[in-house]
């Protein structure tokens, strides 16, 4: 039993479901490390960055698993839910790390701002919880995860034994098929959304729009970001800092408000 | 009809929708200074973060006002699909600013993260669009904006007479009552929320879980952060970054993976 008690803990989510495959593969690499409780959310979140449910009831359900070493449970809420619901009333001692993932399709450059993956990583971070996010750049529920799985589980080992600098979470992206020993640490590219909806009429002749859209990379031959890197079939490793603040334009703003 | 094509646009969207009066007053501020389009969301939506809707229709409807020199239009999604599909197709021409607000209660420190007010804020500085949340430190709908209209309406000439560093957008925070003169361009607070659910049981017995929680601040005596001013009756000005990057942590957490 001591040794049970000495395995560290890992929380895991993402925003993709209970029900995806990723978060299955996921707490299966993590089990062989740690002991495992997954908290993900009922139905599919993507897109939901940070967001928190204020206004309405969250509830909680254990699901069946064949993880050897894991607990599932489910909330009806969004990722970060699933991060302050877990810690306030489900694990049974405070995490030592927090997973979420793997994600089905990329959240690289300026997804890490919507994804719902990275919320959960960032707000696992905001509560002191060296935090990971995991993302494969394949979008159908069969990706095949074992292509990565060797790297994956070197950077999943390497992470538990040496932990992450304080305020600091990472943004791992994934290649669908990875070149041999390629990772790359790196920054975020710059690069925004556009051409964002598909216009309907719907039956009585009304308009409602959907999301749709491409990426635009704004500096597509920096060769220290993680697009470059991902076309170019390395996983790339972005740290990422929950705090906003705009250090070094506070001079700046200063001077307009004098 | 010179002299209407020159006057600036500004895009106004917020998170707790088109029916709380904190957004009517920012437009009423703005409409002084420029051709105001109002796109809110249609019910409240707060603390949905930089959140979208990415796998259901969007509808857009017109909606009258009494603001002269402003359309209110609302949009039954986040207010980041607010600032996304208004500039897609409501708005006649690029935004020369994006406004949210006025909220009904504080996006001051860690808020940033979780508050649909400042993730619209963000989606406009991505678009590379000078952007800035404007939230009042009173959650009730009955709450007093005019105590700080001078301000308020200084800050916006300025914001518009000036613009911001590229890059860069701002979190504006207004205490109920304000210091005469007194605002502070400051640093985020390090922080987080606490002891986050109320347990209830249903009538059959099962339990549910409503958010509540109370904000920790983790360092209360530093004198350049936005807690701290805010209780001293100062508006307070935080420059904020779309980019989450941690630069000064790529050289240790590369160290990670050697």
């Amino acid at each position: 039993m001591e040794m049970e008690t000495k395995r560290p803990l890992i929380l895991i989510t993402n925003d993709d479901s209970i029900h995806a495959p990723g978060i299955t593969y996921l707490a299966r690499i993590a089990a062989r490390f740690a002991d495992v409780f997954v908290v993900a959310p009922t139905a599919p979140r993507s897109g939901q960055s940070a967001a928190i449910t204020v206004g309405s009831p969250l509830r909680i359900n254990e699901t069946a698993t064949d993880v050897e070493g894991a607990r599932f449970f489910t909330v009806n809420g969004t990722p970060v839910d699933c991060i302050k619901l877990a810690m306030h009333d489900i694990v049974p001692r405070r995490p030592d790390f927090i997973f979420s993932g793997i994600n089905h399709g990329s959240n690289s450059a300026v997804n890490v701002t919507y994804s719902g993956t990275m919320g959960a990583v960032i707000e696992g971070c905001i509560q002191g919880i060296p935090s990971v996010g995991f993302s494969l750049l394949h979008h159908s529920m069969k990706a095949d995860f074992s292509l990565s799985e060797e790297l994956v589980s070197k950077i999943i080992g390497k992470i538990i034994d040496k932990g992450l600098p304080e305020g600091v979470c990472l943004n791992i992206n994934i290649p669908a098929r990875v070149v041999p020993e390629g990772i790359k640490v790196c920054r975020a590219a710059r690069g925004r959304w556009t051409d964002e909806y598909k216009r309907y009429l719907d039956p009585q002749g009304v308009p409602f729009y959907w999301l749709i859209g491409s990426f635009l990379n704004l500096e597509p031959e920096a060769d220290d970001t993680d697009e470059y890197w991902l076309q170019r079939r390395h996983i790339t490793v972005v740290p990422v800092s929950p705090d906003m603040t705009a250090t070094a334009s506070l001079k700046t703003v200063g001077q307009l408000f004098d």
